[in-house]
C-alpha cells in the first residue's frame, strides 16, 4: 500500500512583487476522512491570495493536498488549518481558503475563511 | 406511523474561535405543512454563519431540519424560526437563513432573514 | 397531526381516444419514508404514459403522491408500485414511471420502469 | 374590453413542396383559461410539420394562439385540437404539437401529440 | 366568457415585524394587453420587499396579477404601478418590482422600481 | 434594394417622473459594417437608462437600430455613439450602453460606456 | 455604400474521399430581410454534409453568406436555397441545412432540409 | 490509519423480477491510484443494469467504491473490474458500467463497458 | 526554441480484449497552423474507439497532440490523419474522431470521422 | 516552420477621450510553454481597460497573443507581463488582465493582476 507524501508546501520567488495581484488555485480532488465513522470525505478546495515575497509551487501542493487522503478531519478545522499552512509558507498580503464538501446526511457544507484584508485590486 | 425527532440543534466547539469565519449548510430536503390546508410544502433551506464558540453539528440539523416534517408553517415564519433557534444554539457572531419554496398558485416564494452585523471576511 | 390522504388514483376520460399521444407528468415534490431507518426519502416522479380510454386526473395525482409521506418504500420498490397503481387507474396503452432519488451515502440512484410496448409516435 | 380574434390558420404555398423537409414554430406566449375553476393556464406550444403543399403563415399563428386567451380547455384536449386544426388548415405530410404547460399542484405536464407517419429526413 | 378577478391585494400579519427580512415572490406568469394595438404582452414580474407589520397574502397576489389580463398597459408604467399598490397595501419598510417582459420587435425589455431605502440586511 | 431608415430616437412621456427607476432594453439584433474590410460586424447591444421626463419608444429604437446595417463604425465608437444619441433624445437621469461584439481574429470585444451619476436605487 | 459579395460557394478537393464523414459549420452571423416589410431577419444557418469529391472552402462560405443581407428573403425558402447552393457546389454524398431564426412575433422558427440519403457513419 | 473495507457487493432480492426495468447508481465519490505513480486518480463511476432475481445493496454499494481507495488500478482494467463484480454479485439481465475520469496530461477519459444484450425497455 | 516531439502513438495491451467496450479521450489542448495563412488554429479532438487487443497509452496520446503544434493542417485533413494513425496504432474494432475548431471568419467548423463498423454495446 | 510574429501592441486614437469608458477582450487562444519541462500551456487570456489616448488595435493583439507560442512562460509573471505591455503601450486609465490556465496536476490556476485606480463608471 503506498504511503501518502509528507505535508510540505514548496514557495518559489514572486517574480512581480511591488505590485498587489491576485492568484487562484481549484482543487477538485480533495480528499480526507471523517474523524468519526472514519469514512471517506471529498471537497473542491479553492485558494485565493495576493502573494508578497513567495508564490506556493504547484507541484507541491498537489502533494501537499495529498497528504490528506488517510487523515481525519472535520469540515471546519481542515479549511482553517490549510489556511493556516498556506499563510506559514508564503507569508501572503491576504488569503482565501473555501473547502466546499460532499453531500451527507443530505446537507452540502461549505466553509470559506480569510487571513488579512484584502488590498483594494480595483 | 414513524414519529419524527424532537426539535433540537446539538453544537460542537469550534476549533477555531479566533478568526472570523463562515460555514454555509443547504438543505434542499427540508418539507413542512400548509397550516391552512394540511398539504405538504417543500423548500430549499440555506443557513450561512459566523461562528463564535460554538458549530453547529451536521447530523443534528439533519434531525432538526425533519422535525418540521408534520408541522403547519407559514414561508415566512418558518424561515425566521430556523434563524432564531440556529442562534440560540450557537449564538454565532452573524447568521442568515433562507428558504426557497416550491411554487405555489403559480408564484415562487423565497424568505431570506438575518441575525447580527456581519463580520467583514475581507 | 394531519393525516394523509388515501391512496386513490381518479381517473377522467380521454377526449382523443382515436389516437395514440403521450402525456408527461412531473412531480418534484415526492417524500416517503426509508423501512430501514424511518428516515425521510426525496424524489422527482417523473411519469410517462400513451392514454387508452382514461386520463390521469391531476389534482387527484396530487393526492397520491402525498399519500406516501409516512410510509416505509424501497427506491426499487415504490417506483414499480407506482406504475402497477398507474396501469390498474388508467389501462394505459404504454406507460412509464421513473423515480430519481436524492443522494444516499454519496450515491445517486433512478429507477426507470416501463408497462406495455410502446405505439410509435414517429 | 378587447375581443379575441377569431380562430383561423392562414396558409401561404410551399415554395419547395419537391422535398420533405421540417418547420418548427415555438409559442412560449400561450394561455387558456382551467376549464373547472376558470383560472389562466400557461403553455409554451411546440409544432413542428414536413409540409406538403402549404405552409403557416407566421402572423396567422400568432392570431390562431391568442384565440384560446379566453376559453376553458383541458391540457390533453388543447393540444390535441391545435394538431386538429393545424392539419386540417394544412395537410402535412406529418405533424407534431407539444404541450408543455406550467406547473399546478406541484406538477408539470407535458402533452405531445402526432399526425401521420414522420418521413425519413435522414 | 369568464371575467377577472378585481384588483385587490390582501395581507396577514408579519409575525416577525421585530426585525428586517425581506421576501421575495416571483410570478412566471403575467399577461397584460399592448394599450396600442391590444395584443397579448406577457412578462415574469418578480417583488422583493422587506415587510413592516403586513405581508402579501399568497392567493390575493395570484388573483392581483390575473386581474391585468385584459387591460391595456405600457411597460414602464405596469412595473411602477405594481409597486404603488404593493406599497399602499403592505406599507413596506421597501419594495422592488422588476418587470422582465417577452421580446418585441427583436427588443426584450426589462423594468425595475424600487420604494424607500432598503435597510441593510448584511 | 431596400433603404435602411433615417436614425431617429423618438421618445414618450415618463409616466412616472417623480421616482428613479430603470429601464434596460437588450437588442440581440444588431449589424454594422467594418470600417476598414466593408464586412459585416455583428453584436448584441444593452442599453440601461433611468428616466428623467422622456422614455425611449420601442418601435423606434428597433429602426434606430437598423440604421446601423450599412454603415461602417468601430466597436469603441458606435457603441459611446449609440449612448450619445439616447443621452440627447431622453436627457436620463444616468444611462448605459454596452456592445457585445462577436468574435474578430480569434478575440472576443465588449465596449460599456456610460452617462451622468447612477442615482441610487437601493 | 458598400456592395455585398455575388454568391458563389468556392470549393476544395476533399483528401480524403475514400472515406464518408462529416462536416459541420455553423453560421451565427446570417441575416436577410423579410420580403414583405423589408425589416431584418437573424438567423443561426447551421450546415452538416458528407462530402464526395469537393469541400466548401471556408473564406468563400463567409462571402457566400453575407450575399444575402440585402435580399429578401422567406424563412422557409431561403433554407432550402442555401442547401440546393451547397449541392449544386459540392454534390456531397449528404447534406442538412438547418436554419434558426430569431423571435418574430412571440414565435421563433426553425426550417431544416435534407439532401441525399445519409451514409452510416455507425 | 484506517483500513479500506473488503471489496464485497451485497444484494437483496428483486421485489419486482417479473418485470424488466432498470436501476441507475451513481458515485460521484470514487478515488484510487495510479499503478505506475502511485498518485491517487478520481473518477465518477456509472452503474445502470436491468435486475434479475438480486438488487445492489446501497451501503454494501458504497463500501465497495471505497475498497479501491488504496489501490492502483488503470481506467480501462477498474471500470471493466467493476462490472465483472457487478455481474458476478447480481447476476443481472443486462448491465454497464461507465467510468468518467478526472484530466491527466490535459486529456480526459471516459471507459464505458457492457454486459449482456440489453431488454427493449420501450 | 524548444523542438516538438515526434509523432507515435504508444500502446499498452488491453486487459480485457474478450468484451467489446468503449474508451473516450478528450483533448481540449491541440493546436496547429493554417497551411495557407501560418497562423494558429485552435481545436477540441474528441477520441471514442473500440479496442481489440491494443489501447492507446495517455502520455503518448499526449506528445502525439502536441506533435501538431507547428504543423500547417486544413481542419478536415487533421482530423482525418489522426483517425489513421489512431487505427495504424492500435488496430480498433471501431474509432471516431471529431475535431471541433474554433471560429474563422465567424463560422465555427466540427469534423467527424469513423473507422470500421461499431460494435453494438446494447 | 512558421515564425512568430515580434511582440509588438499597435494602437489608434481613442475616439472619445473625454469619457471613462471600458473595453473587455478576451482571448481563448493562448499558449504558451512550461519554463522548467517545454510541454504547451494553454490559457484563456482577458483584458479590461478603459483607454485614455490610445486603443489597442485588435489585429495587433492577436499577433501580440501569438508571439508567445514558442515561449517559455510561468502563469503568474505572463500576465503580469501581458498587464506591463498593455500599460506600455496604451497608456490607460486603468487596466486588469487576467490568465486562466488549464488544469495541471488535478489544479486550475487563475491569475488576476490590475494597473492604476479604476475610475468609477457607476
Amino acid at each position: 500500500m503506498p504511503t501518502v507524501p509528507s505535508r510540505t508546501l514548496e514557495t518559489v520567488p514572486n517574480p512581480h512583487p511591488d505590485r498587489d495581484y491576485e492568484v487562484s488555485m481549484t482543487i477538485p480532488e480533495f480528499t480526507c476522512l471523517c474523524p468519526i465513522t472514519g469514512q471517506p470525505d471529498f471537497a473542491t478546495i479553492r485558494i485565493r491570495y495576493v502573494p508578497d515575497q513567495r508564490l506556493v509551487e504547484l507541484k507541491s501542493l498537489k502533494l501537499y493536498a495529498w497528504s490528506y487522503r488517510q487523515e481525519g478531519a472535520f469540515h471546519e478545522d481542515v479549511t482553517n488549518r490549510i489556511l493556516n499552512d498556506l499563510v506559514e509558507a508564503t507569508q501572503p498580503r491576504w488569503a482565501e481558503v473555501t473547502g466546499d464538501f460532499s453531500v451527507r446526511g443530505g446537507i452540502k457544507t461549505e466553509v470559506r475563511t480569510v487571513y488579512g484584508k484584502r488590498p483594494e485590486l480595483s
